[in-house]
C-alpha cells in the first residue's frame, strides 16, 4: 500500500497537523512525517518532493503558515497529487495569507487545498485519494461517514 | 479505467469549466460532464453523489459561484474524493463567496479546492488522484510538466 | 397556529442558537428545534425540509458557521421562507466564511440572512414573518419594539 | 391580500431592483413601488415605515447602497418584516458597505439580508413570507422552484 | 460658546465614548451626552438632530457599531457638522461593519469619521471644527499639539 | 469669511476633488486650490501646514489615494480640521488602502474622512464647519439639504 | 558594479516588470533580465539563486502573481537582498494573494515587497540598496528626487 | 561600516521592534534607536531623515501601526533605502491598516515592506542591504541562513 507524506514547514505546526496523522492512522493508511521547511531547507523540500513517488508515497499532505510556499513548491517538483493545510500561524493576518498562498496556485501546478487549519480534511481527502482505485480504503471511508452521521443523529437525540 | 465526472451548477460556469475537460481529454482520461444544480436540482444531485462510486467514477470535479453549496453536498454524499472549482459568478462579491463557501468545509467532509476559476488545476489534480496508483497516468502529468517547464525556457530565450 | 423551526449544524451551535428559541418562546410562538447536519446528514436535511410545510411549519431558522450550507439547502427542498443564521465557529475566518455562504445564493433560493451569531434576529423576523398576517403576532412584535425603545430610554435617564 | 412595498434610495437603484417587481407580479402579488431616501427624506422614511402595516402592506422590501440605511432604518419603525437588498452602487467600496450596514443590524431589529444586487431573491422572499400562511401563495412558489429545476434538466440534455 | 453633543446608540458604548467627553473638557468646552439609538428610539433620533442647532449645539459626536446607522441618520436631519466613531462592538465583524456603514455616506449627507474606537479624535475634531473660527478654541488645539510633541520627546529620552 | 484650501498629492486626483471645488463655490466660500505631494514635496507640504491658520484658511481638503499620507501629514502640523478624501488611485487595492491609511489616524492627531472619491461631502463638510459658528453659511446648507430632498420627491413622482 | 537581475514566473508579467528595466536604465546601473518559473522551473530557480552572489548580482527583483512564491524561494537560497513585486495577475483575487504571498514571510528570510504592481519603486529601491555604500549611485538617486519634486511643482504652477 | 538606524513611532511598538535591533547586533552591525514619530513630531521627522545619510547611516528601518506614515515620510526625505515594518497596534484594524499605509507607496518613493510585525526580518533586510556589496556581512548572513537550516534539521530529528 502506498504512504501519505505528512510534512510541515516548523514543529510548531505540529498540534494543528496531527490531526493528519491521527486519521490517517484510524484509516490504517502507512504515514511518514517530517519536517521540510520551504525558506529554511529549500534543498531538502526539493529532494524530498523529487524522491517521495520513488519511495512509494502516493499522495502528500503538507501544512505551512503565512506567506507559505511549502505545499506549491513541493507540488512544482513531483506528479504526485499534494494537498495544502493552510495553518493559522501566530504572526498569520488572520489567517489570509496561509489561505492565498496555497490555493492560488497558476495555471499547470495544481495543489488540493482543504480548510483553514483544517489537516483532519487533509488526512480524509489523502484516503478518498487513494481509496478512488482501492476498494478497501474507499470502504473505510464509506463507514467514517456512517459514524459521522451516527454522531448527528445521537446529538439530535439528546436534544429531545 | 475510472472516469472523471465534471459537473457544475448552471451552464453559464461552463466557459470556465471547459478547461478541466480539456486537459484531462490532453490525458486520455474519461469524462462524464453534467449540469447539477446544488439549490435547483437538489434530488439530482444527492442521487448523483450517491451512485458515482458505483458508475466507474473516481474522482467528481464540481464547480459553482456565490454561495457555492455544489462541491460541499455531492462530498457529503460519496466517499469519492471532490474536487471544487470556485467560479467567480457575474453577481459574485470578487470570488470571495465562492472560494470560501467551497473551501472551508467542517472537519469530516473534505472538498479539495483549487484556485478561484482554476478549472485546469482541478483536471491535473483529477489526473494526480488516479495517478497516485496507477503509474501510466503518473507518467503522462510528469510528461506534461516537462511541457510546461519547457515553455518557460522558450519564454527565456526569446526574451533574449 | 404555525410551528417555527429551529435547527442548526451541531449541537456546538446551540449556545448562538438558543437566542432564538427564547425570543419565540417570549412571543409564545410553538418551537420545534433539532440538529440537521448538511454534510453529514444529508439524507435527513431533505427529508426535513421537503416535509416542513406539511408538519405545520410555516418558518425555518437554520444557524450554521463555516462553509454554512445548511440554509441554502434547507431553502432548495421547501417553498417555505428560510432564515439563515451565519454561526461564528471556532475554525471560521472571522466569520466571513459563515456570512458569505448562507448569504450569496443564487437567483431563485433566497434565505433570509441575518446578523453574524444573529440568533435573536432571527426568532424576532420569524415572529414577523407570520406576524405579516396574523394581527396578534404583529401586535406582540409592536410591544416588543416599545419594550427596547423603554430600555433605551431608561438608559439615557441613568446616564443623567 | 396584502401588497408588497418596494421602496428604494434613488431612481438610479431602479434597475436593480425591477427584478423584485417582476417576480412580485409574476406570483400576482401587489405592489407598491416608491423612492425613499434615507439620508435625503428622513422624515418621508418615518411616515411610510410607520403607516405601512395600516395601508395593508404585508413585507417591506428596501434595497440601498454604500452605507445603506434604508433597510434598518424602516425596520426601526414598523413591526412588518423587512427584507434588505445590498446594492453595489456606482462608488460602493466592491458592495462590502450596501452588505454590512445592511446585514449586522443589533439585536432587536432584525432586516432579511439577500444576496449584493438580490433583487429577485427578495422578491420570492416576500412571496415566501406571505405563504407562510396562504396556501395559495405557497403553491405558486412550489411551482416556480418546479419551474427553476426544469430548466437546469434541459441544459443538462442540451449539453448532452 | 457653542456645546458639543456627544451621542451613542447604547449605554455599553459608553466606555469608548467616555474619551470624546474628556478630551472635551480638557479643552473646557461644554458637553451634553445621551443615549439615542437609531434603531430603538428612531423619533428621539430625529427630533433630537432637528432640533440640536437651535439649542446652541455646534458640533454632533455619534457613536455606533455594527450596522451603524446613527452618525448617519442624525446627518440626514441637521445642518452641523456631524463626526461619527465607529465602534468595535462584541458581535462586530472585527469592526469593518461600523466603519463602512458610518464612513460610505453618499453625495450630500456627510459624516465626518474618525478610527475605529477614536473617541479621543472625534473630541479633538470637535475642538478644531469650533476652532476653525475662534481663535481660543484653536489655540488650545495647538498646545494639546505641543503636550503631545513633549511626550514624544521624553519617550525619545528615557530610550537613550 | 474663512478660505477652504483644496489641495492634493498629483494633478491626477483632479477630476475626483473638483466636486468639493464646485460644491463650495455653490456655498459662495472662497476656495484656494493646491498640487501638495507628500512623498514628493515634502517641505511644501509642512510649510503649508504650518501657515495655514495664518493665511485666513479655516479648513483644510486634502485627497490622495494608495498609501495616502497628504491629510494625515497635513493634520500633523496644524491645529485647523482637516478633512480627507482617500481617492481610488489606478493602482490602489480596491480603495482600501486609501481609506484605511486616511482614517486610522492615531489619537491625537484626527482627520475627518469621508467615502472613497467622496470629494463632494468633503466640500459640503467644510460649509458645516464653518457654518457651526456662522448662521449665514449654516442657512445655506439647509436650503442645499432642502433641493436635495425636492429633488427625491420628484424622482419619486416620476416613477408613478 | 553590481548587476540588478530583474526575473519574473512568466513572459505576461513582462508589461509589470519594464518599469523597473526601465527605471534602473535611467539610473545607468546593469540590469539582467530573465523568466525563472517557481512552479515550473523550480530547478532554474534553484540555480539562479545561488549562483546570483557569485555571478556579481548584488540586488534581485522578483515579480510574480496569484500564489507568488518565486520572491521568496530565491530569497531562501541567497543572501542577497530581494524585492519582490506583487503583480495583479488576471486570475488574482483584487491581487490580495499576490501581496500576502510575497509580504508575509516568516522569521529570517525576508523579503522587501514594494506595492502591487509597483516595479518602478523596486527599480528605485535596487538603486537605494546599491546606493547605501556607493555615493555616486546615491547622488542619482537623490537627483532623481529633485526631478520628481520639480514635476509637482510645475503641475501646481500649471493649476493656477 | 554604515549604522543602521532603527526608528519607531512611539516607546509602545518598542517590544515589536526589539527584534530588529538584537539581531543586527548578532551581526555586529553598529544600530541607533530612536522615536520619531510622523504625526507628534514631524519637524523631528523631517530633520531626522534629511540628515540621516550625512550622519554615516546607510538603511532606515522604521516601524508604525494604524495609519503608518513614518515610513513612508521617511522615505519621502532621503535617498537612504527605507524598511518599513508594519506593526499591529492595538487599536488595529487587524493589522490591514498597518500593512496598506507602508505599501501602497506611489511610483518614485518605495518602502522595503516586510511582513506584520515582522522586525526581525527588517533588521536582517538591512544586514542584506549592507551585504549587497561588502563581503564580510554578506557572509554572516549566509552564516545566519545556515543556521536556520541546522535548526529545522535538528527539529526533524527530534520528531523521529
Amino acid at each position: 500500500m502506498k504512504t501519505v507524506a505528512v510534512i510541515m514547514g516548523s514543529t510548531s505546526d505540529l498540534p494543528v497537523m496531527q490531526d493528519a496523522i491521527d486519521i490517517l492512522k484510524h484509516f490504517e493508511i502507512p504515514v511518514e512525517v517530517d519536517i521540510v521547511s520551504a525558506h529554511r531547507t529549500p534543498d531538502k523540500l526539493m529532494e524530498y518532493g523529487k524522491s517521495a513517488a520513488n519511495r512509494n508515497i502516493g499522495v502528500i499532505i503538507a501544512g505551512a503558515g503565512g506567506a507559505a510556499h511549502l505545499p506549491g513548491m513541493i507540488a512544482s517538483v513531483t506528479a504526485l497529487p499534494v494537498i495544502g493545510v493552510p495553518v493559522k500561524s501566530r504572526k498569520s493576518i488572520d489567517g489570509w495569507d496561509s489561505v492565498l498562498s496555497i490555493l492560488q496556485m497558476p495555471g499547470g501546478v495544481p495543489v488540493a487545498t482543504v480548510a483553514l487549519d483544517g489537516a483532519k480534511n487533509a488526512g480524509i481527502l489523502a484516503a478518498q485519494i487513494l481509496g478512488a482505485t482501492q476498494e478497501d480504503i474507499h470502504k473505510k471511508v464509506e463507514e467514517f461517514k456512517e459514524e459521522l452521521k451516527a454522531k448527528v443523529i445521537e446529538g439530535s437525540k439528546s436534544l429531545k
